[in-house]
């Protein structure tokens, strides 16, 4: 059964409440890595921008049946972060997540498909705008048209301003998936083998996070409220243990591009990478 | 004002609720370094032992007025542990503390004050029992008696038969603190200094939980059901980062003495265990 673009659109808003406490936006702070005070003390506390990746999260709704998607064959692709204002460390937040635009690579290379989630506060504020793209490697061949999807952020072709190395720990995995992703994948060895991988994957979100970390600590100073937009494709997996060297370009006041890459393996692992901040 | 024996063992039981999910276990699990499936990982999940430690909990209580006690000279001096049954996962567990008996070491020296806390899985079930000496150093000297105080596990004079070490994380209490103690001597740098510590220490239960895992690992297969008493004294902070190395004695069929110290500084932290297993 192809993919019907007209269900996908037509299907409503996806509500998701995360009942937030200091605990998870601490638990969330150790999953990516982070020890600063600020990051996982209750006294003062601030959140990781990056934690929007998990707030109002409507879990992994491809595999449900009304979306009528080969969901085994999905990958995450891209990921889009807007910030609106600080995220907050504790109280009900609420996620909107609407479909569209949806892409037509081809049925031998598959569907994009666009989503949008916007998360509300406890007062009913927009904090934030997590945008993904959902790589569906099944789905193409829809009759539709790849015209006018978004162009990845460009990476300069001169070396990097800044880098920046962050270690993984051998159980970045087991603390990050206690942030509401329980994948198997990033857990069992068996499941791992069967996806093709020779042991369980780090979360592209988490790795996503280890990048954030990165960037807010070289352009903005560790203050989360500096940071307004952090946009990226998924280009590797990343294991847990290894070591996530971003490379950064400034381009403008404001403005940076970012590739980030495994030490170990000399492989790219998130590219094309745009960052904006104050 | 002294201690008053009398108001402190007619104190009615101290009654504490734990909603414990997969999540809380794991959580625990990886705050005492373990990283095992078994542990970890929400499919035939097993709660580590001495995660009895932290369940049914019903706070540092002895800082309420009606207890009448010095607290901020309050160290905690012993803790006992005897297994009834695998300790649940998940579901509601209850805990009922009791106080008594009180012993007077003088007014130099402190009063040590047991309580005991049974622990009731969601069907009404005992599953352990968690026995603890409070050693209050202000208290002493309110005219009771030394005799009659259980003596500490003796540890043979002759080399151990095992030895068995795990090495903390940077992180440990950062993690083991999610699991309900956040007290800031473990994470704030200025309440460890007013402590009379050059940085924040591990916490006593977070290192009774890692020795609990080498005489797991050693004695009992690494199978939480054969574990039936783990009882020690604390003698010396640990820090983050430091590895602990247990010493295990085998004294008798299923018996074992053992005893804990840090390899950086030689210097014993966790003395008179005891433990006993299937």
């Amino acid at each position: 059964m192809p993919l019907d673009p007209e269900r996908l659109l037509s299907q409503p808003p996806v509500e998701a409440v995360t009942a937030l406490t200091k605990r998870d936006a601490i638990l969330y702070a150790l999953g990516v890595g982070a020890s600063e005070l600020q990051f996982v003390y209750e006294e003062n506390l601030k959140a990781l921008p990056t934690m929007a990746a998990v707030l109002g999260y409507p879990g992994f709704m491809w595999r449900e049946p009304k979306y009528g998607l080969d969901w085994k064959r999905i990958l995450h692709g891209e990921m889009a972060l807007e910030l609106h204002a600080p995220l907050p460390v504790e109280g009900e937040v609420r996620g909107v997540t609407t479909i569209g635009p949806i892409f037509d690579k081809g049925a031998d290379k598959g569907a994009v498909i666009y989503s949008t989630r916007r998360i509300y506060d406890a007062f009913g504020a927009l904090v934030a705008t997590v945008g993904g793209a959902t790589f569906a490697r099944g789905d193409g061949g829809f009759g539709g048209s790849a015209a006018g999807q978004p162009e990845p952020h460009p990476i300069p072709q001169r070396a990097p301003d800044v880098i920046h190395e962050i270690a993984t720990a051998e159980n970045q995995a087991l603390i990050y998936r206690l942030s509401g992703d329980y994948n198997p994948l990033h857990i069992d060895p068996a499941v791992a083998k069967a996806g093709g991988f020779p042991r369980p994957i780090l979360h592209g979100l988490c790795s996503y996070g280890v990048a954030g970390r990165s960037i807010l600590a070289v352009l903005c100073g560790n203050e989360p409220t500096r940071l307004r937009r952090l946009n990226l494709r998924f280009s590797n997996p990343v294991f847990p243990g290894e070591t996530i060297r971003t490379e950064i370009w400034r381009e403008a006041e404001g403005r940076a591009a970012f590739r980030s890459s495994v030490v170990e393996r000399g492989v790219v692992v998130l590219n094309n990478g745009l960052a904006e901040y104050a």
